[in-house]
């Protein structure tokens, strides 16, 4: 079962890393328990939308960019493709030289 | 201050009226209780992961597709505008005249 906490705790977590911020200083600036930011990060707590909400604003990342990654990394474990394929011409011409072009 | 679970809610409700279900059939369907879908549904209660992938579940809806429509509704919250304008011709032209083409 895919569990949305789990990828919240990532893409949060990733974030964080990202701008070179400790646990301690988030935790802090969004007057969360670092214990607490630990666990959510981990993908152990539910974090509350008040929480991720106070959260994504120390992060200074917009909460609909962390719910579109979310969304794009579950996809991926779904194994649901969202854009076409789009295949390199000299791909195809590697595999099926009778397909390129001429 | 934007909250996720109302966007969930939100998301939620619209998907099972888009596929002509009612409350009573998804609760039933997921195992979950209609009066705590019915909260969830209308941001009250915070869904937890494990309701969440069982609710996407009986609404025969992946949770990405969930959660990515969850950001893009909180990105027109939060004013970010992810893709380009794209203006049509017609509206130009109707507003300014002399920038449509001749």
């Amino acid at each position: 079962m895919i569990l949305v906490r789990q990828e919240i705790g990532d893409v949060l977590r990733d974030f964080r890393l990202q701008k070179g911020r400790t646990l301690r200083q988030v935790a802090s600036k969004a007057s969360v328990a670092l214990g607490y930011l630990s666990e959510v990060e981990r993908g152990q707590k539910e974090a509350s939308s008040e929480i991720l909400a106070s959260v994504a604003d120390a992060l200074d990342v917009p909460i609909s960019i962390i719910m579109r990654e979310v969304g794009d990394r579950i996809s991926v474990l779904e194994g649901i493709q969202v854009f076409p394929d789009v295949v390199p011409d000299d791909l195809v011409a590697s595999i099926e030289p009778e397909l390129s072009l001429h």
